[in-house]
């Protein structure tokens, strides 16, 4: 079928350090899902737009087509940097978007800005497309969304503002401390589900244990009965209950919703409800495309 | 100079996971000092012998010298296994080693054990040699020693007993941060001391933020005013403070003692001092050799 539109025919792109996702777009509808694990972090900036077409190119037409790209293709050292706007703001349109200069005359890009916290100095570059496609699905939404992940964010929203959030390390802690530590010979392949839960809420209540419960992990499977699967779900618990502990303003007497992948917001609801918060949830890929497909209408719309 | 006393000769050995100490000794006089790369990670249980006699045999004479070790040369995955003493105890000393059959005649070898603990499990092998080394210089000494190290060890002693202890993985988790981590973007070379001691009463304040306060490093070089070396002192405040805001129970008004490497020592110091605790200082390799000295002298005083 050809399109009898090609003007509204666009591509939204999430580029993160590490992986690049590409859906070819006809208005809403997904066209083509591509994807490709030339991430931020692996290739130079002038290898962007080679890279972007070796996968979209058969469905260029003769005119320019639009491309609207999330995530780190927009730092420093991506495709080009695009500035972060600071909080307390809406997550960024494509009103705030760095327009790249492309060689092939076929490409319209766009790279949506991050979002920059000064006080206690924060950042994030690719999360606020989703909460901005969480939000167009949710627009009465008020409360905490928590985007569990590599460096997981906890942001504060009201009247479809983010007006503050805070940064955890705790999915590349828990890289590290799995497969780079002492703790990779102690940890199983399986989290187990009660190891997990009270790890979680021997963290809120004694964070100051962190540290010497990670060793206790060696040391119980050691000399003591702890199994592999006991050690990683206690392994998790810790990391994902450090987190809690540090972010309890943000999920305490609040409503939360949760981004992301579907195993890791299971995790992440389960821990939450040890301590008696049920989560919305909601899929992070569905919502950064929803995310890039509201900042295509909201330019098309001249919002 | 031929000895004339060959049987007072013995061999003092700290054979820990990534290196290896060795010195010849007459009676409490080192007569060499040797060490080697070749660590219990990096070797087989059957190249023990064959990597002690490539070191020691220009020093050995015609009769049987004494080599005692400790360390993870005692685990079970090193030369042979020197099953564990249980807490409370004295540090172990030439009784509880396990004597190793060797091919070569010339030598006659023990292993001194480990520590453990049932509950909180924990577990340690060559710093409990470090104690008995530090007990034997001061043998009235009642309090708390701490080891700081890739697993900082914590140990309660009374009437030269190890009442209990704990284990905190601050060295390796700095290691992974500052290498591996997103981080190592972010720190520089040197410790910058004052934001060393502020990280350091941050953490003991608020341990909770510790997970928090990592992303804050690489936030506050990317959009802040954070240097490379404040975040280096950051980094290793966090860490530090970390471990005492979850070693508080060792600490505070306790009489301490810190063994160890002369800048780790002093940088606990420094972290101790900001909560008005003065703790003396040893050497670690000096307490070690006092130890296997302890050891093997308990021996020929049949104590």
């Amino acid at each position: 079928m050809t399109n009898p539109c090609p003007e509204n025919d666009w591509i939204a792109v999430d580029w993160g350090t590490s992986n690049l996702r590409v859906w070819v777009m006809r208005g809403t509808a997904i066209v083509e899902r591509l994807d490709a694990d030339q991430g931020m972090g692996s290739i130079a900036p002038k290898d962007f737009e080679p890279v972007l077409l070796s996968l979209i190119s058969p469905f260029l037409g003769p005119h320019k087509t639009p491309v609207v790209i999330c995530g780190m293709a927009g730092s420093r050292q991506g495709w080009a940097e695009a500035p972060y706007t600071s909080v307390p703001c809406g997550p960024p349109g494509l009103r705030h978007a760095v327009r790249v200069a492309t060689k092939d005359p076929r490409l319209s890009v766009s790279i949506l800005p991050g979002i920059k916290q000064d006080a206690p100095a924060d950042v994030m570059r690719g999360e606020e497309t989703q909460i901005l496609g969480y939000l167009a699905k949710n627009p009465d939404f008020s409360g905490v969304i928590c985007l569990p992940g590599t460096h997981s964010k906890w942001a504060q929203i009201s009247d479809g503002k983010i007006e503050h959030f805070r940064t955890f390390m705790t999915g590349e802690l828990f890289a590290l401390l799995s497969k780079s530590s002492i703790l990779r010979f102690s940890v199983g392949s399986d989290v187990d589900v009660d190891a997990f839960e009270t790890a979680v809420s021997d963290m809120i209540r004694r964070p100051e244990d962190f540290n010497a419960d990670l060793f206790g992990l060696r040391a119980g499977t050691l000399i003591g009965d702890l199994s592999g699967d006991e050690a990683m779900g206690r392994l998790s618990g810790l990391m994902v209950g450090c987190e809690l502990a540090g972010a309890r303003a943000y999920w305490q007497n609040q409503n939360v919703a949760l981004i992301g992948a579907s195993q890791i917001v299971k995790l992440y609801a389960r821990a939450l409800a040890t301590q008696g918060v049920t989560a919305d949830i909601a899929s992070g890929e569905d919502s950064v495309l929803a995310g890039l497909s509201a900042a295509q209408h909201s330019l098309e719309d001249q919002i």
